[in-house]
């Protein structure tokens, strides 16, 4: 490996919110506002916001900003990429010494809300990289989800708590083989297609 | 290699076109429509569309679509990754027959849009795959771009038809090195942040 990488086990995501409404700025401050993201590191720009931490941190603000948004009723997405293995930097490094309980998840679990998600892990610097993925991903365990393919991602249908359970299982089993990890996503809930 | 990968260097990208408006519907219809897409293959659901083809025709049609959206004025975002390499299928291998005229710059070059972008590429399969990435990638040589680095991401600032330009070259030199490679942006424009 000749990589440069950090030596920590800090997770990160970089997304975007997306509310496809004119009342796109207050629904994204108000989600921002609702979700208690004091375990992780966090900036907003004008394109993404970036978030990094315990992996179990960095997913739970991500799926709480999501859930917030998509309560609205209005069509609301997220694209984003988790990270794992990478860069060398260390100015997060603080938040690795958070406690494990996710402060999101007692307000997350009472917002019932359904959606689509298409994912794609991509397992880095290793030749055997597709057998990494097969090896560790068995999303017929994932409860509470429509499996199905799609071009190259796969998709999630369900309700987004059990969506985003199932895609955190399958980052954390990839990453457990593989120290640089990646995994892309687009959540979308309220798609007036579907109504 | 263990993977199974198709033959032909058939191009796609999985995106998602958002329009921060109440409009939204009708903005993507109408960027859909006026867009040339007849050299890829392409279908839309509720959560992305996909278009493959040959890799000119893939960056040509991904451009033009996002930039008969954001010249409506509207905050307007899109997020998405393009790949080549996998997966084996050959159902829109028929597309890699088409000339290599790209049927929507002309139009394009007409349309003139400020943007930032923020981007990674993901060559899969090499242990050294981070020295592929520098070795390929020479974002001093992208004309009309401000090149800044960002978490995980590489942020591009300038023209989109520049910035459009700086990925599909980065892109095309390091799938010349490395058969499989993703790369995943999100693309911004009319933010009310930069107003
Ligand atoms: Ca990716």
């Amino acid at each position: 490996m000749t990589n440069q990488c950090g030596t920590s086990r800090i997770a990160g995501c970089q997304f975007t919110l997306y509310p496809m409404s004119d009342q796109f700025v207050d629904i994204i401050l108000s989600s921002l506002d609702e979700v208690d993201s004091s375990k992780v590191w966090k900036e907003t720009d004008d394109v993404t916001t970036c978030v990094r931490g315990k992996m179990v941190h960095v997913f739970d603000v991500t799926k709480a900003i999501f859930l917030h948004a998509a309560k609205t009723g209005e069509h609301v997405a997220m694209s984003g990429t988790f990270s794992i293995g990478c860069p060398g930097d260390n100015e997060a490094d603080v938040y690795m010494a958070e406690t494990d309980e996710p402060m999101n998840l007692e307000k997350s679990q009472t917002i019932n809300q359904q959606a689509g998600c298409k994912f794609s892990l991509y397992p880095l610097g290793h030749e055997d990289y597709m057998d990494k993925i097969y090896q560790q991903i068995d999303l017929s365990k994932a409860r509470g989800v429509r499996v199905s393919a799609s071009h190259y991602m796969t998709r999630l249908d369900g309700d987004v708590k059990d969506i985003f359970n199932a895609i955190e299982e399958a980052f954390e089993s990839v990453q457990e083989e593989v120290s640089h990890t990646t995994m892309t996503f687009t959540i979308s809930a309220n798609s007036p297609s579907n109504k």
